[in-house]
């Protein structure tokens, strides 16, 4: 390549820098960072916010991607550097549309909001939350109208999560899943084989919980030369580069499955991010390509491994060993009945395999209504407690437990919860190609040995970060655009076998 | 004020955003994060202190301080608004004097350097740091070079720390001073009644060390709501605005005195950034006024306090119960003697007060003749270890105790020890005047009450942050500009009486 494309790389390093900076600081906001710090930080990552974006739609970054772009004309479309201009390009004429004084007041909002859901939840006060939410709502539809005309408020939100991706796509994938679904709990429910899981529900020394988790996760391949792990309230992965890749969790004294598989899911996250090629570092392509991609990943190591009999057959004995009182006489095969009981229940992020998507179905819901002004804030507890209800037949006790349970509006976050669900299903339709690809795949889990599965993964997968667009990639692994048969088909056969259907 | 005021305000926010940034950043490099970031971190550190450089120095910000100016004509003089402007005004005419590039370029390469450092700390290997610190000297000496003319080449490099001091002031205080140390040291060697330290070098739990430098700091008045103790291999002090003011203290799990009084130290630091005045936050009058006064506060609950009779009175049966096998039978009398020991030592860390300054002095002197090419890079081990054998009779025994155990150069910090030695001075100075208007002092520290020796400091020292240069801090509080004989008063009557001279 050429000196334009080089200087058009090092305009993209000064953005990536002050990116990688401010998640670093909110790393630090959500681990250590005392509670004097909160007024300080929101300016501090309003201010990066608003630097990052004014130097990537200057007009000196600009006339350094239309020089770049001659630079890479006669390349190879498919080579790095093609790759990285096409995205740079689109992130460009999207975040151009957004104005620099927008993103620095949307960062100082969501700063202050997030403090504010804090103590909501904490008090379960969502009227506490209420005003900010407002805010928030109000401008994410600001944000979409940025990028009129759209088929749908809902589609230039989705986007920034799952490019290409359409919220009439993600209605008609729900709709067609959710009866299945449905009717795939009631025959659990009917059945009337309830599985106990009650010896869960006991002191679990937090210190174990950890040794555990990392003792997993090390095996899993996870680097910690690349990334460490901490606790914060909301688990999360976040990278600084390719270099340094961290994990947080969180753990419950007295509830072992939470920190335990919250642990595997993060670790999924970032071994994606460990594993992209170091040539695509300092670049916007140096990140999964997409949400439900990336949660595909997390998905995997959680559910399609964490929850296996192959996976247990391996490390239960590493968990008797950690608690000999709770597990030393329990038998293998109870142990793999209990950790995947399926049961309605009220927070997501607990929810079971067969139970998570319809969790995510009605958020997905909310949002739209929300976005569409179908629905005022005000009663936003009322809805969402009708529609657990409607689809899990619970109710939540307060909003803590419903409304206020996820952190993701207070960032500014809606437009994100379908990537979860979609990334149950791209989960299962890779996994399906591996099974092939790696038929003696749960001998080798049994093991212990992670090197093939994460060996195809790396090579299929995570190497090319964001070079190809979600849809893109799932038809160069698979052969195929996103389908829904895999999922449905994991599903009948796991709990089909366990409870016997 | 007006309108164009506030626009200068705004600006310079950003600015203190950027650094402040860059601070939380350089905190994580130091106590979290993983070998694998050092590269992208270094990266991230150079764009940040480019960034905030260049904004700085823009156009931009340079109308933005002459409208201000316009605006804050009429204020009193000694209002926070034309102290703020004052202070900016000067060092933007430092700082425009310096490209941005060469910022960029310094932050790179000091970041790689104390990578540098670190390696060749741990193998004792001068030669692998020695390339460093060459492009770090040559690159202060460019940095001299901006401010043309000079007195001397460490004029400029003294005044970024101790803003009006001079290379020639430092060198006349310190040939006044050296002689008179360097007697009083002779005459507790010719005593010949030494003080016995062996009980410190025992094992000491980590945490114990720990628990036990938490509960004395929260006596001085250290506010963990803003701020929190963390641990890394060199401690320091970091703030991220007066919300969020922390410590790093170095635990050695076999040598007691180290992280206790290095945490009363920091503290002391931490106390002063703590106390400074909310009308200043967000400005770079937030922090302490230079260095020397800065290391006043620190040295002053250090030794002033933590290693006197009154606190050990209060504390001592503190430390006994958390070492009761080690201090148990110990007397009071015996432990103060034990914590006061005087001897030559390698290490200026872990010095005794009467020995310190000369580990700075010859540091001074080194660097002068680094700076005024007197004396090449390679010639350093040499040079360093024949001034340990002249001014304290003793030789390193290889270069990680002699000329590699500081990490300030790594940084490329020239001009920043002599504040060590003026900080003692101060201290001093200072306690004098506090013990004149507080006759009840030591009385109150026997019940373990700081909080009117805190008071005193905050309403005479910490409030104005940066508000007033240190001369005329010190003329405001003690009616003089800095005086050496207050020190030199107080090493003779403590140590006069340990060794009964």
């Amino acid at each position: 390549m050429g000196k334009a494309y080089d200087t058009f790389r090092e305009l993209l390093g000064e953005v990536f820098d002050l990116n990688a900076a401010a998640a670093v600081l909110s790393w630090d906001q959500q681990t250590y960072m005392p509670p004097g710090g909160n007024g300080g930080r929101a300016m501090q990552l309003s201010t990066l916010g608003r630097l990052a974006h004014q130097r990537f739609v200057s007009e000196e970054f600009h006339q350094a991607l239309l020089a770049a772009a001659e630079d890479v004309r006669r390349a190879d479309p498919e080579s790095d550097e093609a790759r990285i201009l096409r995205r740079v390009r689109r992130d460009y004429e999207k975040q151009r549309k957004v104005p620099s004084a927008w993103v620095g007041e949307f960062n100082r909002v969501t700063a202050i909001a997030q403090q504010a859901w804090e103590r909501a939840k904490e008090h379960s006060d969502f009227a506490a939350f209420r005003p900010h939410l407002e805010t928030v709502v109000g401008m994410r539809r600001e944000y979409a109208d940025f990028f009129t005309p759209y088929e749908n408020v809902y589609d230039p939100l989705l986007d920034d999560f799952e490019p290409g991706m359409k919220a009439a796509q993600v209605r008609s994938v729900f709709e067609d899943l959710r009866p299945k679904q449905v009717a795939l709990i009631r025959a659990i429910q009917e059945r009337g084989k309830p599985v106990d899981d009650r010896l869960f529900h006991r002191a679990y020394d937090i210190q174990k919980q950890w040794d555990f988790g990392i003792e997993v996760i090390r095996g899993f391949g996870y680097d910690f030369e690349r990334g460490r792990q901490d606790k914060s309230a909301h688990p999360f992965t976040t990278s600084f580069g390719l270099g340094d890749v961290r994990i947080t969790t969180r753990f419950i004294p007295d509830y072992l499955p939470t920190g335990m598989f919250g642990t595997m899911h993060e670790a999924g996250h970032a071994l994606y991010e460990q594993g992209i090629s170091t040539s695509l570092d300092r670049t916007p392509l140096a990140t999964g390509t997409s949400l439900a991609i990336h949660e595909s990943q997390s998905r995997m190591w959680e559910n399609l491994v964490g929850r296996s009999r192959a996976f247990w057959s391996a490390y239960y004995p590493s968990l008797q060993a950690q608690f000999p009182a709770e597990f030393g006489k329990v038998k293998l095969e109870e142990f793999y009945r209990s950790i995947n009981k399926v049961e309605p229940s009220l927070i997501r992020t607990e929810a079971d395999e067969a139970t998570y998507n319809l969790h995510i179905m009605l958020r997905f819901e909310i949002e739209l209504a929300l976005l569409e002004r179908r629905l005022p804030v005000a009663d936003l507890p009322e809805v969402w407690n009708a529609k657990y209800r409607e689809y899990l037949g619970i109710t939540p006790p307060d909003d803590a437990q419903g409304v206020l349970q996820d952190i993701h509006w207070s960032f500014g976050i809606l437009g994100y919860f379908p990537t979860y669900a979609l990334g149950n299903l791209i989960a299962c339709q890779l996994w399906e190609k591996i099974q092939q690809d790696l038929p003696d795949l749960d001998a080798r889990i049994e093991r212990k040995d992670f090197a093939p599965l994460l060996d195809w993964l790396r090579r299929n997968i995570h190497v090319h970060g964001g070079k190809y667009d979600p849809e893109e990639l799932l038809q160069r692994v698979t052969g195929s655009g996103l389908q829904a048969a895999p999922y449905e088909r994991y599903l009948q056969r796991k709990f089909g076998e366990i409870y016997q259907l």
